[in-house]
């Protein structure tokens, strides 16, 4: 079966997107990330040394760009200015990469995204030529907003980010998967393989992790679980799942009651 | 990694174990076990050939015991006479086969187990040397017994057979895990793969489906799915989840308040 | 409007019936079952003075039986017999009162109910001219059965007994209503107003509490919490809830889809 | 116990404030709002007559002003100039009414608030004296700044406009009354008692409804159901809950394994 996820015109087999931070070592990112199957990595510029400081090691060394996609985050930004200067180097220094994933935060608490910014970011950047998939709140509004203002994907956070809380509210996620016309991800929240499964089943094109792989017990492991969660949810998704009932012989759906 | 489930002294790769009922055919109900990866097939024995009926097809010709585990259930069957009579029956159609899936059901209606019917089918069964996997409800006391009359694995449900509903109740799953000496396995109410990813992580040994890959729009794409599910879920209950926080930055778990 | 509960002939306007157990001292009893508004009190024999201890405070006097409706329970019993025989003894210290609450136990730890020994206590006592209303588990096959036996009310746990774990199953006591032609309340497993609420508009005719009254920081206000709860639920259910919709302008009921 | 709801300088014993629209006629909202003992009504400026339409019945004939408080609100506005326009109508009919109700919806479809919109509308509401009582998602960065821009209470959904899908991420309301310093209410989504009970549990302030009552099949009955709905909840909240175990003798709160 083919079924490749598109992002702005490239083709990717896996729809696990991971990000290389919170390992013991380079060279546990890569056990990790060869585990997953991923093959769009997602790298924070301002945290992670990909050539800016050339006496450390270098993620390039480890992940090499032929081998995986990079894409450049902007973690640790509270601004559109911070976030737009912070591409901008990556781009310099990935030799004129377009391909980023924007966040903007609201506080270092929470670390909930702050919308407003991250429109007036999103704005500029893809003014700039940049192909943004846009980290952002499950509000409906606001992702079509970035969808309208050019974005290339669009990626609701499942929960907070580092919490692990799994998908809070499917509703929200399922209305943005609905009206979108490019692919939804969910970015953020997920805490075990089965969160990743309810993601993929709810019609998301592929989910984004770093924590949950990272901060198990056994990253490289977990890792395998994800890549099998992730397409086990893809194809109970495309397999189209049998209809509940509360009994096997209920004239009717579940929750045309009180409950649900 | 070794990681074989174990059931009655025999070691089996897979933790999914599948119904044969409910297919258009045994060519499907064939394709759909091969996707699975089950190598343990449950067969209900009043509703299926299995040689009573010397001129009809047989499922041994689509599945032959060489290949599969039989696992004769006792479906259909609403007092403890009536189910040892079946399994009886399966024992002399299967060369002496002791390998059983015990089920007494309540009513024809909700298909809730009856309890007291299954303890005591269980006593004799295990009494005339059955090895006996016994469906019951997610009753922690009644599994206890269930397992010191001598069943080989005690399988509670996650929702009602034929619902699709998912696990209605984790708690009493995860005390009836906690507490068991032998394989504890999930068996009714999975409906889609994060359903059966979910029972895994909750320390199941393994999970038991029928309707949620034969009633799937694609049976085979959807027995694909839950064989990766399960996998999944193992692996990441293995691996050992990052520990939830409601933020990044909380100082405690996400349920010492109100919510939870 | 009149909306009494009525078990075994009797009127009751409050559908909220308390235990006495685990508050300070008996004051405090009384003063947190007069905000309740409760008019049947349940009673563990085993645990609480009513006449055993003539030199020791008793609760008779605290909570005068021509005030309210006495409910001796078998809290600590785990077998048939010691039930019969605990209720044989209050019988005889509250002048042949019949109404008792039976409950047999499956073991100290979880305090989950022992459903085999809790069906034959209850025969026993049916016979004997007890009126009993009996805490069970939520399986719905059982709690026929009890029905059948000739008990005045079943009351199916929400969670275990201390727990505070709310409704964790909601429906199977669905199940349980839908096919009673006795009153069913939940008994054990409220936790805070909201879920004794939700028992109510699940269609319970009342809610049976202890700890979440007498362990909540302020018991005599939490007693007053819990008594507007379960009218609210009680009204809420009579009014008849407006249907849910994902969206207000979505053609269907949400559940149609992936969730719920 | 003294415990009044204070908004914007002035004390209310009620914390249910109710709509005032999608009843049969005049005098069923007036018997619904009675039986709600709500003091503050909500009143949707371009769909009611209070004076616009002077040959109709309007609605301050049967909630007269000097009975109610009335909230103004942008019900039907999808910009912040419509938005902005509506409330300064709104002042002029009701005699230099400040004290109003900002809502900016995103699409006419979910009704999802258009928060961007809503924060200009609230700025410019705010320097021209207006007491903004504030719609808006669950967002806690924007909850934050609409409390800074001077909103007098800020309203986060529970679910969808008229869905009656009650709270759907509890955890983002928790955020936002965690860190307020202003009121928040908990505005659109409930749908029966037992959602109100929960959003007050959370530590809301009070909570605004509409079709969860004129939409019940006996509004009059809901109205009185959501009042002790709405008190119950708060003394649950103030009288401290018990702690959660997952069974009486467990050593740890129910969340540290792999559910919750």
């Amino acid at each position: 079966m083919s079924d490749a996820l598109v992002i702005a015109g490239n083709s990717y087999q896996s729809r696990l997107l991971v990000g290389t931070g919170k390992y013991k070592d380079f060279a546990e990112t890569r056990a990790a990330i060869d585990a997953s199957g991923a093959e769009i990595v997602t790298v924070a510029i301002r945290r992670t040394n990909i050539g800016q400081n050339a006496n450390e090691p270098s993620l390039l060394d480890y992940l090499p760009p032929s081998e995986f996609t990079y894409l450049p985050n902007t973690a640790g930004c509270y601004s559109a200015d911070d976030a737009v200067r912070t591409l901008r180097l990556a781009r310099e220094l990935l030799d004129d990469h377009r391909l980023v994933k924007l966040e903007v935060l609201g506080d270092p608490n929470t670390l909930y995204p702050n919308v407003t910014e991250t429109l007036a970011a999103a704005k500029t950047l893809v003014k700039e030529g940049f192909e943004v998939m846009v980290y952002t709140s499950d509000d409906p509004i606001i992702a079509k907003q970035l969808e309208d203002i050019g974005c290339v994907a669009v990626m609701p956070l499942a929960s907070l980010i580092g919490s692990g809380m799994g998908i809070l509210n499917p509703w929200n996620l399922q209305i943005i998967i609905e009206s979108a016309r490019i692919p939804v991800l969910v970015d953020a929240g997920v805490g075990c393989a089965s969160d990743a499964a309810i993601a993929m089943e709810l019609g998301c094109a592929g989910v984004l992790m770093n924590t949950a792989i990272a901060a198990a017990r056994d990253p490289v492991l977990m890792a395998s679980a994800m890549k099998k969660a992730v397409e086990a949810g893809r194809e109970s998704f495309l397999a189209g799942r049998m209809a509940k009932k509360l009994y096997s012989a209920s004239p009717s759906s579940p929750t045309t009651g009180m409950i649900g």
